[in-house]
This record gives C-alpha cells, sequence and structure tokens, in this order.
C-alpha cells in the first residue's frame, strides 16, 4: 500500500508538473472543497519593475480597516475627509505638471476643462472627456484633476473632466447621467469619433456604463475608450479581489469599498450593464484600451471586460504591468515612472490609430 | 497623541483608497521591509469563468513537493515517468481529436509531423512550427502531440513538432540548435513570413529564443509567433511565481522546477537572452501573440515578456484568462472548454492578420 501511495503522489504531481492539467482526468476527480487555502506567505518586491516603480512597492503600506459608515452623515464626513488630500494632490498635479483649468457648468453639470501647456499636434483640436475614481463617492472636486491632469500633459490634449454627482446623496444613474450630458454638450463642436472617453477604477467603470447608455440612447459613440483597471462586475466578487488581497493599498472589497458600491447601487440590480459592464451587450463598441497590474485588486474585472469585449469583436487591447497594484500608472504625475510614460505611449499609439483626424 | 494616530491612520487610509497612490508621498515613506507578508487565506472559486473552466478549477489539486533528483540517473528516472503518461495523453488526444501524425528526421531532429482531420483553407497550404513545454526536461515523444493537437485541430493547420534534445543528457543550447534547425529545413518549402513558431511554457521560452537565434544568425524570422505563458526569465524569479503559489496545479519554482532550470542551463549564463528571451534584443521581432491566466504562475513572466515586445515596438497582443492557472487553455484538447476556444478564435484572428498568404 505505502508503494502504491507514492506512486500515486507521484503520478498526481507528474500530471500537475505537465504543462498542462487534467483536472478532469480520473485520478484527479475529488471531493475537494471549491475553495482553496492559501497558508501565509512572505512576498519579496518583483523583479521585473523600473527602479522607480520598486521604490513604490517598498515603501507601500497596506492600510488598515476602517469602519464602514453607517449614516448619510458618516459617509458625507468620510467622503469630505477623503477629497481634501485627493484636492490637494490634484491642485499639486496641476501646478507640478503646468496644467491649466477652469470648471464651467455644462448642461447642468460642473466640468473642468483642463489644458496642458503644450498640445500635441495631432490632438490640438480634439478635447478627450474623463470620468475621475475614486470608488464611486470619492474623487470629486479638484481631485478629478489627477488622472485629467496626467492624460492632459502626458498626450497634450485637453480634457473635460466629469464632476459627477456623488453618493451617498446621488446614487446611481446621476453619475451616468451626468457623464452622458457632458458628453453630448462637447460632441456638439467635436466629430464623437474623434473624441475619448476615459477613467480608472470607478470612472473606468463609468466611461464603459456612459458608453453602453449612448449606446441605448442611439447617441453617437466615443471613437475610443480608455478603461484603466475598471470595476466591471459590482454583483460578484472577481477573482483578484481574494487572490491578490494584502498586495494592494486598496485594502479589500469587504469593507468601505463594498459600502460605497452599496449605496452608489441603491436600489438597482447590480447585474445592470450600467452599473456591471462586463455583462453588457458591447457590439459595435469603440475601440477600448484596458491597463492593470499583476498586484491589482481588480486585474480580474479588467482581464473579464477584455475578454467581454473581444467576443463581442471589439478592438481591444490589454496592458499589464509587471508588480503595479491599483492605477500605479498614474503616479507620473508626481514622480518620474517610466512605466507611466510607456501607458502614456501606449495610450497615444492606440488613439492615433483608431481616432478620427 | 490619541487623535492624532487616528487622524494619521485615516489619512494613511484615504490616501490609499484613491484610485491611485502616492507612495512616495512624504507621510507614506516608512522604513518597511521590502517583503509583504500575507496570512493565510480561503480563496473561492473565481466567477469570472465558464462553468467547464469552473468544473476544472474546483477540482484542481495542488500537488505535494517532491524531491529533486540528485544524479543524472534520477533525472532519467524523473523524466520516463514523467513522459509515460504524457505521453498516454498526447495519444488519447490524437485519436479524440481525429489527428493524424507521422514521425521524420529532419536535419537529425526527431519532428512529429501532425495533420488534421481538416484543413482550413487559409492554412492548407501553410506549416506550423512547434516546441512543446515541460520545463525543458519533460513532455517529449508523443507527450509532444498534447499542444500539437490543439494547433492543428484547432486551426485546421499541419504542425511540425520538434522533439528537442533535453536535460539531464542535452543542456542548453541543444533545444534551441534542434529548433533551429527544423526551422531551417520547413522554410525550405515554405515563406518564413507565412510560419508561424509557436509554444506554451518551456516551449514559448524556445519559441521565443529560437527566434533570437534566428535573428543572430541573420536567417529568416517566422511570420508571427505564439507565445503561450512561456518562461521568459530563467535568471530572476517573476512576481506572480510567489503571488500567486498556492493557486496554481504547477506548484512553484523551488524545488523540481528550479532544478529543471539549473539542468537546462547547466554552464551557461542565465542572463543570456536565449535562456532569458525578456533580455533579448527584440527590435524587428515578428507580432507575438501571448496568452496567461490571473492563477497561472508564470503570468509575470508572460506580461513582462509582452511589455520588453511592445517597448521595442513589436506588434504584441495579451490575452489573459481569468482563474485560469498555466496552460489550462490547452485542456480544450480533452474536454468542452469555451475558454480554449475563445484561444483558438483569438490565434486564428491573429494568424490571419499578420500572416502572409
Amino acid at each position: 500500500m505505502a508503494i502504491k501511495v507514492v506512486k500515486k503522489t507521484l503520478v498526481s504531481f507528474l500530471l500537475a508538473l505537465l504543462v498542462f492539467q487534467y483536472a478532469l482526468a480520473d485520478e484527479l476527480i475529488t471531493s475537494q472543497p471549491a475553495e482553496v487555502t492559501v497558508p501565509a506567505r512572505t512576498i519579496p518586491p518583483p523583479v521585473g519593475v523600473s527602479p522607480e516603480m520598486l521604490e513604490i512597492v517598498k515603501n507601500r503600506r497596506i492600510p488598515p480597516t476602517i469602519p464602514v459608515p453607517g449614516s448619510t452623515e458618516a459617509w458625507l464626513e468620510l467622503q469630505a475627509a477623503f477629497d481634501a488630500p485627493g484636492e490637494a494632490q490634484g491642485r499639486f498635479a496641476a501646478e507640478r505638471n503646468k496644467v491649466s483649468f477652469e470648471v464651467k457648468d455644462i448642461a447642468g453639470v460642473r466640468t473642468y476643462f483642463v489644458t496642458p501647456e503644450k498640445l500635441n499636434d495631432r490632438w490640438k483640436d480634439h478635447v478627450f472627456v474623463h470620468t475621475h475614481g475614486g470608488a464611486f463617492v470619492f474623487g470629486g472636486g479638484d481631485s478629478v484633476l489627477r488622472e485629467a491632469v496626467w492624460i492632459a500633459n502626458g498626450l497634450g490634449v485637453k480634457v473635460a473632466s466629469v464632476d459627477y454627482r456623488r453618493p451617498p446623496l446621488h446614487p446611481f444613474p446621476a453619475a451616468v447621467d451626468d457623464a452622458v450630458a457632458v458628453w453630448l454638450d462637447v460632441i456638439e463642436d467635436q466629430d464623437p469619433a474623434g473624441t475619448v472617453l476615459f477613467g480608472t477604477s470607478a470612472g473606468g467603470n463609468i466611461a464603459l456604463a456612459t458608453t453602453l447608455r449612448l449606446k441605448q440612447l442611439g447617441k453617437p459613440l466615443p471613437g475610443a475608450i480608455f478603461a484603466g483597471t475598471p470595476a466591471t462586475d459590482l454583483e460578484g466578487t472577481s477573482d483578484t479581489w481574494y487572490t491578490l488581497e494584502g498586495l494592494d493599498p486598496l485594502g479589500q472589497r469587504d469593507g468601505v469599498i463594498a459600502g460605497t458600491f452599496a449605496i452608489y447601487a441603491a436600489d438597482a440590480d447590480r447585474s445592470d450593464p450600467l452599473l456591471s459592464p462586463v455583462n453588457g451587450d458591447l457590439a459595435g463598441f469603440p475601440p477600448t484600451i484596458l491597463i492593470s497590474g499583476t498586484r491589482d485588486l481588480l486585474l480580474s474585472d479588467t482581464v473579464r471586460m477584455h475578454r467581454a469585449l473581444r467576443s463581442a469583436a471589439v478592438t481591444a487591447d490589454l496592458h499589464i504591468y509587471d508588480g503595479q497594484s491599483h492605477g500605479d500608472y498614474i503616479n507620473g504625475i508626481i514622480t518620474d515612472l517610466p512605466e507611466s510614460d510607456d501607458a502614456l505611449r501606449e495610450l497615444n499609439e492606440f488613439f492615433e490609430a483608431h481616432l478620427n483626424k
């Protein structure tokens, strides 16, 4: 019997060591629980990143959890506490990158118009539309400047950033409605097929949802979309929320983030594609570029969206940066970061290939 | 003081909760160790996969480790023990998919010529060249049929699969030399720009290394490359070898796999691009398609290669399947698997776009 056990262990090992695994082969069918238990581990810094990115990773801190606000007032307090440093960062990013901005009311929606010091000839007559991130609840006001500045300065293009209404006072679909309103206003003077709609994280969700909404309304779609590490499934919890927990300063979905999704969705069905774009009817969607990282809690949300787009025969390019956590590429606005420059190069190339002049 | 600590914790949390993190901002600079310790966790099955893939994941077993062979004889024993079930699987795959094969000596190299039941009109005059996986040491003989059958049947194309010489008797560069020899023979009757070179895992490494070697030799390059979850860095240990350990039946790099890399590299410098293609001079490389999964220990090796190719201005497409471990897509040869069909669709589309007729 002992020999048989050893032999079976060896065979299991060998089968698993094969380039691919026949999990359905008879020997491997077991009554294992569906969950996998992974023991505690110490993980060294990634080898596949630039020295600058390595410094960021080395100095990272996974934040402690904080209580989920239990009332509208408590959410508003957290929102204000969150937005204050975000707004300071937004203004700092604008100053550091010599980007100017003004705030206008567009179709009733507060909108930031952001202009880089130097316009790229290719984009001098374009305005790209931005929906900011921040878990649907945070990241408004001057905070929107962070990613808006990254794109405006990085590509040399004017950006209109939608400071959309947010929970707890304004749940879904307020944000999408606001983005649609600004979009329709912007394309009065712009070829929509020459216009990008873009955002990261919740902003990626809203960019995708806005495009789906425009499709529903029969309105002109963007010429291209950039969805940076987008939240694309607010109903199910995608795999990397679990598998990469502990490696991304975003923390975890349980707790405040789940709370933001709850107050954003409010009473709506979270399987609605305007909340979970991965479920959308993506036929005829514009060319879409997606970016994520191997330590990004939203890696699965990102690759699932990529596959959904590709299954609908949409031109969709995926770029994954080794060792990056959620939205790390945007750090280029405050520090020299080769990966950030590289992402801007990819975005520029993608837009050059797919946008009308 | 207590208030200050709470406030600092809150600020840290808020900064981290931002769509992106300013790890270099003053408040966050710490003297943290570079490693991250991740506690033990229980991870549910992925939500972003097909029902068929979910069954595979649920029935997965992470194999126990086995001792690293300590002598050439012990390696040969392990190799034989490993190849026996692999060869049975290869023959089974050929039969199940109605693919015929014959073995020929090409330029002194044992080569499998694999012919599908039905040729795709687009590929009827083409032969694609295959370098099999198996950690450089395993996967030879009839085992090569597994991936060769997947491509031959999946795309409707003839495949020439190189049964290259392997360690422990034949270390690097024997495998690359053999692949080069078969390649040069095949393109005597074929337009190289109409010919794909492809492989998964160690086979992806060898496909990339062979192309680099052809470049060095000034010989014609393939029209396109498929590198499935390739091992691209035999010197450094890419991040996902650590971060995803416990989720991929491949096991871990320490132990037998590190042993295979050691006997393959032998006395060569592992930073040599022919061993670690991620270090290669990739200018002028053919269009390359890469596939991996979010539970794949070689995800980082794959995305690093993708970035290296893109940085060299090479056309390179990346496809990441949620919840897949190393080489899972090939399971389509033994079971119905939508993700496998999807990968074949991507490969076919990529080759149609980039190969000469």
